[in-house]
Formats: structure tokens, C-alpha cells, sequence
């Protein structure tokens, strides 16, 4: 029997590398998670489906963006708001009722990070494998390994279709405080979107 | 071009499923590093050849093996003896001339143990990437996988043919101070070899 597996997915290529290289050993579902705040989970669905892969959306609780939001108002950058969400997403995530989940965390990330005493203690109380199989990749690896089996888009990240959580929360802090308060709070940050699966 | 990878090999498990993880993207051997202390290499060419791998010898350099000696019997236990020789494995390794280099090390592991640091430093000294495909995955993940597509014996370390780093130490030591002394110095380990990969 095939396990099931739940990959986080933003479109970006982290997170589609991430599911090509468990695709070999699990039935694989594309889980894109938002708040509902805007339609870019659309871009990741349809990477998905141009990739072949099922695809599923995760509904996020809009009161972690309000905290996530408040926290990098407060700090002055996004690291513990978006790594406030990405916990949560993990936890929605591994309620999904996959055998197991995956997220595209490497090796050189800042944020989000996982660490083993939060991987393991997702895995035990919710009775799910966390695998994050790029955390074993350094950049190198992952650029050569990008530049192989996908066609990318890259820019600034306002720029960019995506469907990660800053768009969502950058989107919020745009309508409440201005693009400008966007502009001093998340650095300037070249964004991927997976165009083509080869 | 399809860039070329070595995966350090010792028939178990571990390294077995690093090179299944990475085998769609890169043209792997798998590369049994030893002193040449015993035979004990031939029991991973088997089981790389029966998975239908390229096979090759990496030669350590036997003062590591004096060395490493030396320090598990000062320390009474294995670890960082051990921990010295996947050193000097990985620095073999990156000197073989592979685009990629890989080892089997889990999440749960603790020994032997790659930091960030040491992967970077790795990388940079040979260009050459550093992959632990494994070091996103816990102890249930990787048991999963290996039920799903490989068939092992398991058993304590003295009676399971494999050919990782402790199997010439503990040579090393019981010729020299006797099976009693090797006894004393490991502890009770249950090891795996992979007698075929489905």
C-alpha cells in the first residue's frame, strides 16, 4: 500500500523540489495553505496540475495572520510572523489525515525553521511522519537541482505569483497600514514560481 | 548533462535509501569507503550490484583507523572514533571528483553527525555539494520506507555481513586486545544489511 503524503506547497521551488524527490515512494498531495485573504493559492494549483500532481487548499485560522501580522509589526521584520504560520500550517497539516507530511525547509533556510524536537513532537502527537527532504541540500545543490528539472520565474516579490504565506500577510499589511509600511517591514527578496515541471 | 554522485555505502539501510532518494536526479555510485582491513566492502558491491548501482572502493587512509582506535578505547565507547572516520570518508569523497557527494545520516542520528558548518565547509574547500537526503526524515519515516522497498536482515552488529567504518574497528580492536575488549567498548546494536531493493 502506498502512504499518503501531504507536501506544503507554495509553487516555489523549494517546495516543488521537495515533491519530486518523494513522489518515487508516496502518493504525493500538493497542500497549499492560506487564510483566504487573497487568490494566489490559484498559482499553485495550477503548477500543480501542470506537474501532474493532485492538489489540495488547507484552510488556515485568520486569527494566526492578525498575531503573525501583529508580531512583525512589533519586531520591524517578517522572520517570527511567518515562522508563526508556518507552525501552524505544519499542525493543520499533520490533522489532514496523510500518513505523512513534507515541507520544502533546506538546509541554509532562515525561516521557517523546524527543529528535531518540533518535527518529533508533531510526529507524536499526531501520529504522522514530518519529512522535509531538502534539509539535507545546501544552495548549491538545490540551484543545480532546479536548473535541471524546472523552468522558473524569478523577481522581487511583490512581483512574483506566488502562494506562500508572506503574500497573504503582505497583502493585509498593505490594506491596514500602506504599501509603504510593506516596503520597510519585508526586505527586498527575490521570489521563485515554478512555471514547468520537466 | 546529468551530474554525477557519489553516496557513500556501507549496505545498509540508511545509505541504501540516500541513493534511492536521489537516483531520478542524479547518475550515482555508490562508494564503499574502507581501511582494507577486511573483506567485509564485498557485502556492499553485492547488494550495489543486485540494485543495479555503479560500484566503487574508496581507499582511507589507515592512520585514521590508529587513530580512531585509539580514541574509542580512551573513551570507552564508539562514537567519536566513528564520527572521525565519516570525517575523513567525506573528505575522500569530495576529493573523488563527483559533481555531488552523499551519506545516509538520519535526523535521529547521533552519530555520526554532519552540522551545517561541516557540510558548508565541505563544499566550499572542494566544490563539491554535500547531500544527506535522509536528514529530513525520523526513525518512522525511514522504517516505512525501508519495509515499503527493501529487504534486510537485521541482527546484532557481530553477526550481519555490512561494510560501514565499525566493522574494521572492531576488527582492529579485537585482534589487537581481544573479542572481550570489543564487547566492552560497543555497545548492543542492532544493524541492518540489504539483501535487495524491490
Amino acid at each position: 500500500m502506498t502512504l499518503s503524503l501531504g507536501v506544503l506547497y507554495s509553487g516555489g521551488k523549494d517546495s516543488t523540489l521537495a515533491a519530486l524527490l518523494l513522489a518515487p515512494f508516496y502518493d504525493v498531495t500538493l497542500t497549499t495553505a492560506h487564510f483566504g485573504v487573497t487568490d494566489d493559492w490559484k498559482h499553485a494549483r495550477a503548477t500543480a496540475e501542470s506537474a501532474g500532481f493532485d492538489f489540495e487548499r488547507l484552510q488556515l485560522d485568520p486569527g494566526v495572520a492578525t498575531e503573525a501580522v501583529e508580531r512583525i509589526r512589533d519586531d520591524g521584520f517578517p522572520r517570527n510572523g511567518i515562522q508563526l504560520v508556518h507552525e501552524h500550517a505544519l499542525e493543520r497539516a499533520a490533522e489532514a489525515g496523510y500518513d505523512a507530511i513534507a515541507d520544502g525547509t533546506r538546509r541554509d533556510d532562515r525561516v521557517p525553521t523546524v527543529s528535531r524536537a518540533q518535527a518529533q513532537s508533531l510526529e507524536d502527537r499526531h501520529g504522522v511522519d514530518y519529512i522535509a527532504p531538502l534539509s539535507g541540500f545546501g544552495r548549491g545543490a538545490v540551484d543545480r537541482l532546479t536548473e535541471s528539472r524546472l523552468d522558473v520565474t524569478a523577481g522581487p516579490s511583490e512581483e512574483i505569483p506566488r502562494a506562500d504565506y508572506e503574500a497573504e500577510l503582505r497583502t493585509i499589511i498593505a490594506e491596514e497600514d500602506g504599501e509603504e509600511a510593506v516596503r520597510g517591514l519585508f526586505p527586498d527578496h527575490v521570489q521563485t514560481h515554478v512555471t514547468r515541471v520537466r
